[in-house]
């Protein structure tokens, strides 16, 4: 079962010099994972249109998915859509359902720079969801989202389940073990079990447990079969607790 | 007045799968503003040797810093130490001074496996600070610090001070005009004055400003021209206030 991977590039200034803090990553951590989707890569970046072109190249053929977010305004600080262009060697281009979209909005209003918002990169398709004013551009592999965090999640929310594939099982162990003592058979367990994704956490903010210790994989026998193996590894003294992966109804 | 930069990169699978939230990342972007420090990038990849190699190989040689947050316990997912030797093309050696740390906390209980968290690349400096049981690790420039959010934090306040550079200044402005009736203003003001960012916010949550535009400089008589020539281009009737930069005392 191949995964499915994802990144996620911030465009914003505004985020690296803490004028305001990042929502957007947070939301599709969450997101993605609830979906099935792995997330190998968050990048913040500054509104250079150099560093977002390479950025979005590396990334995007590195990963299944590409999620933008920001710098799709009309300001000068808004270099997305041309970093996009850019990446891929391709021309910026009036969408003519965008425009169509703008003029609409816009009726007697419209001005020669609201028409500027129409300008994608050739070949950029829209994707429309439940609730959507405004479509998501979608170039190649790339989700182009707004930096506006009630736009992000509104916009995200209305695509999401395209993303959907195999969930992810999860089960987690806590130990008063030592993180030292819990080392070898870690790797062991991790050896033998490469289906498995294997993390051990120490935890200093409280006494309830040493060593928070999470198992987890899309195939649940491969999980179950790690987590034996692992069980039968560690101190039995020390145990203090297990959560098991929730399955989904059948 | 050359402006000091820095990357964050953020070593964990924990945060990439949602299981916690980035807490370091975050205090640094507070910390290396208020200290005058540009954050360029903030990178977040998961336990994985060649991913933390490529990267730190990266961001160090873009960068005047870069700071490492997780990866460096004692388990199979702790990579950051072998994956930053990696970078650098150095070998793996005991440090006698992190030795001599280990020897004496542990005493009678030291075991091998203890030892091997006195391994860093060669040539790796250790930075002592007030209140700090364990020194900080610097390779070239990389400053190592782990992913446990308290001693992160106690790491980095620890050593700040020697990071401190001139202050960014910041300017903030709020209006009702609309970003795309400022757009060409603001383009023309940004191009006219290169030492002072310039960034344009909508804000959609609340009627008491329709944009928010922030210019920040090392420079203040930089930045006090471009918030002049600004000013003459925003529609006065739309102003709705502004906050002044705060400069230190003399």
């Amino acid at each position: 079962m191949a995964t499915t991977t994802a990144a996620i590039l911030v465009i914003g200034d505004e985020i690296l010099s803490g004028k305001v803090g990042d929502q957007n990553a947070e939301l599709l951590i969450g997101e993605l994972r609830e979906l099935g989707v792995a997330l190998r890569r968050i990048l913040i970046v500054p509104d250079e249109v150099e560093t977002v072109a390479a950025a979005t190249r590396e990334l995007s053929v590195q990963f299944d998915y590409l999620f933008t977010s920001g710098g799709v305004g009309p300001t000068h600080d808004d270099v997305t859509i041309p970093g996009i262009a850019a990446a891929f060697g391709l021309p910026l281009v009036r969408h003519p359902e965008l425009e169509r979209n703008i003029r609409d909005y816009f009726g007697e209003r419209l001005e020669e720079s609201h028409l500027r918002m129409a300008e994608m990169p050739e070949g950029t398709r829209l994707i429309d969801g439940p609730g959507l004013k405004w479509p998501v551009p979608v170039c190649r592999n790339v989700y182009i989202l707004p930096g506006v965090p009630e736009h992000f999640r509104r916009k995200f929310l209305a695509i999401r389940e395209r993303f959907r594939v195999e969930p992810f099982f999860l089960h987690v162990i806590y130990t008063q073990e030592d993180e030292f003592d819990l080392a070898a058979g870690l790797t062991a367990v991790a050896d033998a079990h490469s289906a498995v994704a294997i993390g051990s956490y120490p935890n200093f903010a409280s006494d309830e447990y040493r060593v928070k210790l999470t198992l987890e994989s899309k195939n649940l026998s491969a999980l179950e079969s790690a987590v034996t193996d692992l069980m039968a590894r560690l101190a039995p003294e020390h145990f203090v607790r297990a959560e098991l992966p929730v399955v989904p109804a059948s």
